[in-house]
């Protein structure tokens, strides 16, 4: 994400467009600082550019009453364009290395007798030490085809990624883009409301943002998930292909609006409880793994459907895109824990 | 299992002998009873067969210094093959319709929206009440014909097995078993230690064999597998052959040693509390549930393997083998939070 923090106190009594205004520029300039390291660390720009996008479309949205939406509206659209186009190349790379972990560990015998350390309190699932090399049969062939066919499926859509995101950026529509973050540096159009006290204005903004997202994840199924091994998320694993696509989307949702409330506390400077900020750091690190699991059995299930693959290949992919929905169920078992910690009866059940 | 009750009380300072005698005459009467009924409903009496053979075997195991050797040994023997032999059509059976069950629950959607009600507290899976179907893709067609292959060779299985038993049960070696068993009727072949009160030998004895479960019992990675989604169980997948058969040993042990304290309390009529026979009671259910999807997961591997299979079949059978591990790995966590309740920091984490 972006490193850069946010530090220097506002003056007190400021208005909430003189606090809002002076995020934004902070960000604005961390999204050119972004723009000039790109010739010496591309993925390094890449991420202060995109989390600069990100921050500035957050805060436009979060804050929408006090910038002119004739502005902030088409400017958030192409911030949400440049995001999605830049984060595309790094989510495949961390695709395929997550899955060619999990077939390690669905591939290799833990040795016996060895209890291996827990990785954290999230559920996750911690690699064997020392594994021991998989002994053969047709099965751990198909591991290690599923693997290849894996690796050349996610390398491709990685070198098609990099490829747009190198378009885009020589792009006018990116110019133009350009061209309006250095704007927002010098100057933001503002609302009449924006004259009003930052602490009569933003505290509220943001607790709707905050409300929006409590709403979101009240409607979640988390007394359901709090139960382990509901097997909910790998029901969907051989149904049509929405199905999936249903039942995360709403875990998706929060996981977008869990954002927004973090960005608007950045803009506030709400400092918060530190238990509350770190449980919503936690949070969204588990709604991360969610996605990123949902996002590689998605994968798995495609490179399935490639033409003329082996059955010890397809089995494979099986094997592993039930492994995948199996870490989508750990993400909402630990997150439902976290948000509601809670739940009647689920501790002993 | 025996529905056959043993409520007849001992009579007041009766003998050790006395009382596994007539713990042995019941038993072996339960057996020579589902013998007569074959003709009428073969199911029925072979489960009496079987729960009888399984009894008396255990009871002359526990039990062993009070009976003969060179005659309980050999016993106990051609016990343990009957009721192999008997069991082995029923688990075709049982396998085939876990399976079916699992491949309609993988590929059926749940009503958005709907929680399902969970299926007790022992984390299993719930099927939705009024599932929705699943609509085409080559997904769903592979679940499809997945399922046509299971039944086939699962149906072939239980033939086999059948035909198994019936030429068992005409052979001249059960022809021997049964005369075997007529004589336990009228005479048991016990030792002078069987002499003593049975207060002072058979409690003795019980507890030995609880003591064997209890060490079993805390030989297993029960810290480990109360830790919800810490996916050991999957790991073993597309590992080598023996990678299951090595995690799951330990397990299915515990569920034998378990099984034999339950018989022993038959034996001893000791009563125990209400409490601790429930919970006998459902660690045995938990075991039987790990030892089924162990099983099942095996038949699965099995059918992968079969040549000339389409991808999607494959694929099929290996989200379907990933889920029945993950069953096994389910039947652990309940176990472990069973078994041993107070685990420090399996709770929260
Ligand atoms: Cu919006
Ligand atoms: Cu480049
Ligand atoms: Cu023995
Ligand atoms: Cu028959």
């Amino acid at each position: 994400m972006n490193a850069d923090s946010y530090d220097a106190m506002p003056p007190a009594g400021a208005t909430a467009g003189e606090v809002l205004t002076r995020y934004l520029h902070e960000r604005a300039a961390g999204f050119l600082r972004g723009l000039s390291l790109r010739g010496e660390n591309e993925a390094e720009a890449d991420a202060l550019l995109r989390g600069s996008a990100r921050r500035i479309g957050g805060a436009l949205h979060t804050f929408g009453p006090l910038t002119d939406p004739a502005w902030a509206e088409p400017l958030r659209a192409e911030l949400a364009w440049l995001s999605a186009t830049l984060g595309r190349e790094p989510q495949h790379a961390g695709r395929l290395a997550r899955l060619l972990e999990a077939l390690r560990r669905l591939s290799v015998a833990a040795p016996e007798g060895q209890e291996p350390v827990l990785a954290g309190g999230t559920g996750g699932a911690a690699p064997p030490a020392v594994p021991a090399p998989a002994s053969g049969g047709p099965l751990a062939l198909g591991a290690a085809r599923a693997g290849a066919l894996l690796e050349r499926q996610l390398t491709l859509a990685r070198t098609r990624a990099h490829s747009a995101s190198l378009q885009a950026m020589g792009s006018s529509r990116f110019h133009a883009l350009a061209d309006a973050i250095a704007v927002l540096v010098s100057e933001v159009p503002l609302t009449p409301a924006a004259a009003q006290p930052a602490q009569a204005v933003l505290p509220q903004l943001a607790g709707q943002a905050s409300q929006r997202l409590a709403d979101a994840a009240a409607a979640l199924p988390l007394g359901r998930a709090a139960h382990p091994y509901n097997a909910d998320a790998v029901q969907a694993a051989l149904g049509a292909e929405l199905t999936a696509d249903l039942q995360d989307a709403p875990w998706h949702q929060v996981r977008i609006l869990l954002r927004l409330t973090r960005y608007a506390a950045e803009v506030t400077r709400a400092e918060g409880d530190t238990a509350e900020r770190q449980r919503l750091a936690d949070a969204a690190r588990l709604l991360e793994r969610h996605r990123e699991a949902a996002e590689s059995a998605a994968a798995v299930a495609a490179a399935a459907r490639t033409p003329r693959i082996a059955p010890a290949t397809a089995y494979a992919l099986g094997v592993l895109h039930a492994d995948q929905r199996h870490e989508v169920e750990a993400a909402r078992f630990a997150f439902s824990r976290l948000w509601q910690p809670a739940v009647p009866g689920a501790r002993r059940e």
